[in-house]
């Protein structure tokens, strides 16, 4: 039986540090604030939007909802971003995405003030995750995997690890924060030869490829610890990931279920951003 | 005997490109043109701009050089890249670095427009060498090893490339560009263990640990492709590289030699920036 590495745990544990600051902040006259700006009604951003609410509130953030229809122009839009941008009281914003066809995503990146971009969509903090300063904030999810790893207090540095997925949402960034960690890190894809060899070699096996049921038992060895970022539904209306739970989970060390692991933590990482936003401007 | 892949011949074939791309330039009215910013005597610069200029020569781009005293204040260095920055007559920048300790680098770097900088040193080109784009220019050391594997026609879609360093003039944006070729890709460095059987298992080993001898024949095996980045010289007064190269060299298949490997082919790079920027120019 493997041990099941659980989001909420991690985010536990962060919330209560993160408390914690946000009292000392308030103490100093700043009161840490998300703004939450959505387009339309999915149902995905609903449901992230009210976690990230539950979770704010625990940590002590406040939130400013931004709602706009789904048929909002780019203007509108980029509008709303910029006051935004001005608004010296609000520390950091999660947009949803991906926006309406009709809205050029780069435009409205490129709009968004890096210092405020807490889900690292902009080109600032992309280029401040690969040069590993800490100028920018990593994805949420990104950030999430290395949260679980040292939570859980399984080692980094000098280990193995490799990661399924080359996306600038995921796979880039995962690897480019673990290399910062001082890890060996290799990032594999759909195009990569002899992939199940080279998982099986990781001592953390990252899974980040978007495809359910992808990586089985043929993937993974003994000892590893195993981070499964994919969330799929599967043929009988159930939570899965991109890896045969059942097939793997009794082979590695150490394996996050879903749901309940990488994603369940990916709230609290976004309230460390904004509660890093706001101690930055004591500075 | 293993192959030589010298530098040289792939910086010939990619010139011969270079120079009827130039003529075409000039045909539309467009002169390419390259700004070299050298701030003191260092003969390492001194040699490398000579070594641009000819390339340049043969190329058909022209050279504006700009020659700064060593007691250059930081404002007049920006001052002058700034001045390049609006010249729309030169269509792109080498910036001779390290700079005198009383200037700030990151001051400087900020102050060149992306779009004019030839050996990736900007956010703009950091950025787009991590996210995949071709809004910017990698450093040409990192360009240089992919182009010697492409004119010697080395696969390279799938195969496992082993990069060992992280910094981000060679180790990281190699190991993104060759990502961006579809390698699968493993980046090691100075805390990786297990180091040498990693580098055992790579079909394509590139070497940029900045360690003269540092890859002896435990670090390879039949039928790799080594890329030898480092420049060093030895107690005999020789030239030599990271790799320990009468060790390497008897076992695998295909190697760069130090020198007339990797470098000898950066000034062609550098050039095909020019050529790429004064392209843009027209569009």
């Amino acid at each position: 039986m493997a041990t099941l590495l659980k989001g909420a745990e991690a985010a536990k544990a962060l919330t209560e540090k993160l408390a914690a600051k946000a009292e000392e902040l308030k103490g100093k006259g700043v009161n840490p604030c998300l703004a939450i700006v959505r387009v339309g009604e999915r149902d995905d951003d609903l449901s992230y939007e009210r976690g990230a609410m539950k979770r704010c509130e625990k940590v002590g953030i406040a939130v400013k909802n931004v709602v706009l229809p789904l048929d909002v122009t780019q203007e509108a839009l980029i509008a709303e971003i910029e006051k935004i941008n001005r608004d010296s009281s609000i520390h950091g914003v999660l947009l949803f995405r991906p926006l309406p066809k009709h809205i050029n995503d780069e435009a409205v990146r490129k709009s968004l003030d890096p210092a405020k971009d807490m889900d690292g969509i902009t080109d600032g903090s992309l280029g401040a995750v690969y040069a590993g300063t800490k100028d920018g904030y990593a994805p949420c999810t990104a950030a999430s995997c290395v949260e679980i790893l040292k939570h859980y207090e399984i080692p980094i540095s000098g280990k193995r690890v490799v990661v399924i997925g080359r996306s600038l949402v995921i796979g880039k960034p995962v690897s480019m924060l673990l290399l910062a960690e001082n890890a060996t890190v290799t990032i594999c894809h759909s195009r990569s030869q002899n992939l199940a060899e080279i998982c099986r070699q990781a001592d953390i096996l990252v899974v980040a490829a978007g495809k359910a049921g992808m990586v089985t038992k043929d993937f993974v060895s003994p000892g590893q610890t195993v981070l499964d970022v994919g969330i799929h539904v599967d043929a009988e209306g159930n939570m899965c990931g991109d890896t045969v739970f059942a097939e793997v989970e009794p082979i590695v060390d150490k394996i996050t279920p879903v749901p309940g692991g990488v994603g369940s933590c990916t709230t609290a990482i976004l309230a460390s951003h904004v509660i890093d936003a706001a101690e930055k401007t004591l500075k």
